[in-house]
């Protein structure tokens, strides 16, 4: 029978049927990059990601964040896989009444992110619609000795994030109506994780050559969904002790004060384009103190990855084991 | 004060604004492809073509030739420039209610189109929304010398076309209503021009390193348009004659049953994705000879490039000179 299908199965589909065919590329579609062959060095890495209104961006947002929000989730998937990008295209589609003065910030946008990551727009297309989307297309490039895939996690690799979990996803709530009854600091931090998120290519440009990274992917649709990708990827478990999760004091605050869940909050809000990867075990402290002191960021250990006969599980603060279920952003179920 | 402005006008305001971003790039936004250093020998090209239902495509047309399309569409840019596809990406936005298999048959008309031009899909999207979208992004291959862009085009060169025009425009007129009042062969040819277009590349692959053709640019808003773009980039004018633009007797036999006029639809009709290019006058003969024995397509002379003094002008039957305006299809105002 013919039935509605969420996003990761019509990716599932996606890559079966287009996997057959393929045969030039080296990792294709089902990481964060395509990876194609460029030089006795470097690899290319190609992705797209489509942005379309109230559904990835609000349209509340201003035009100038909507068009560098949509280039950064776009460099994200370049730096998950240890590279820099170097061009951009991008398709627009506009609703027909929509004013120059609009789009001109949207490239504003673009271009501001464009100069934050030292990539061009090299190409454009532009069309109207009932709805407005924006599909940025990335080129990026990395040594062949730095890429990082999804599939290279060992049993004993700790597991790592940069930065916090969730700030992205309570800013999208608050953004979509429950502002007025959460008016302090936290809420504007908040809601810049969301409308302005970073890419992390720095943190990338310093971990990548370590040779300590063994998997990597970045947090877009949420932990619980995106480490099951590596897991799936390297054919590995992971334990993630739920006592680890990183969450910022703002996160805290709103949580707090709206009753939830800090665990589901973390595990499940997606958006944040924070860096999910797996690292030898012996190098953690090292990793650390080298990317606190080249980019000011902070790293925490969350778990580790086991054989995949272990599955994926929570450890709860108890002790108590739990199955970890991908409950991340599905944005066609949304 | 704000307006509303049409495709061409914001091409233009994006290419303004983003070329002065942009200096890695050969040849950007404003040609078929964006050009970029490769190898010692060739160069990269890069295209993205955006198709929204009801405008580039329309609903009624079987999912997997609206997939198929997409790809054409997007690879005949690639043959513009002299190149050939190497690798696609896709995204897709689909209306939330759509069955696996209707999206099963996107994807197969996808895989077609990959087959007939030796391409891979490396690397997918996909999201929903409020109207389908497809988005495919195109990386091809172009030796350095075979590279043919639009500006390369000198006064004395003469101007010729594949193939013949106006058969899509007329083929998407028929399947948006006229189809029940013009019931014979004819209509499915015009139908099947519109629905299933071929990209060039073989007739390309002929022709590219010959060192014949000074500028290329494939027929997708229209002659009256697309000659128009070769003119502002090359700075030249053009004489195109009324009496030698190439009509299929079927598109005559539509032309006369519904009392329209054939230049009118010669010149404007576009999405032929025919080429469109300059030749030095001394190669004509050579190269009809050799393309009709590769290929078995007709290459038609239908004008020259003049001083850009000269404008663009249309020498009527009657010998008489009238401004060629550029009335091809511009998507945004449509």
């Amino acid at each position: 029978m013919e039935k509605r299908i969420g996003e990761f199965e019509l990716i599932d589909r996606l890559s079966n049927r287009l996997n057959k065919l393929s045969s030039k590329k080296i990792i294709g579609i089902g990481d964060d990059c395509a990876v194609i062959p460029y030089s006795r060095t470097e690899y290319k890495l190609l992705t797209v990601d489509v942005q379309v209104e109230n559904r990835h961006f609000l349209k509340t947002m201003a035009p100038a964040d909507i068009g560098k929000r949509a280039v950064v989730v776009a460099v994200s998937d370049i730096a998950a896989m240890g590279g820099k990008p170097e061009y951009i295209l991008v398709s627009l589609v506009l609703l027909s009444n929509t004013k120059s003065d609009y789009m001109d910030k949207i490239y504003d946008g673009i271009s501001t992110a464009c100069k934050i990551y030292g990539t061009d727009v090299i190409g454009g297309n532009i069309s109207t619609g009932r709805q407005m989307i924006i599909d940025i297309f990335v080129i990026g490039r990395v040594l062949k000795k730095n890429l990082i895939t999804r599939s290279g996690a060992k049993t004993g690799d700790k597991i790592l994030v940069t930065g916090t979990l969730g700030d992205a996803n309570l800013g999208r709530q608050i953004l979509k109506g429950a502002k007025h009854d959460f008016n302090n600091v936290g809420s504007d931090y908040l809601i810049s994780r969301f409308v302005n998120p970073t890419a992390r290519v720095k943190v990338v440009e310093v971990m990548a050559n370590t040779g300590y990274l063994t998997s990597m992917i970045d947090l877009s649709d949420g932990l619980s969904s995106d480490i099951g990708h590596i897991c799936v990827s390297s054919h590995v478990g992971c334990l993630i002790y739920e006592d680890k999760l990183p969450v910022s004091p703002q996160a805290m605050n709103f949580i707090k004060i709206k009753k939830l869940s800090k665990t589901e909050i973390a595990l499940n809000g997606g958006e944040d384009y924070e860096l999910l990867f797996s690292v030898k075990p012996n190098y953690i402290d090292r990793l650390k103190a080298l990317v606190k002191s080249k980019t000011n960021t902070v790293l925490t250990e969350i778990g580790e990855i086991t054989e995949k006969s272990t599955g994926m599980k929570l450890i709860k603060k108890s002790g108590q084991k739990q199955k970890l279920i991908a409950k991340g952003w599905d944005h066609l179920k949304k």
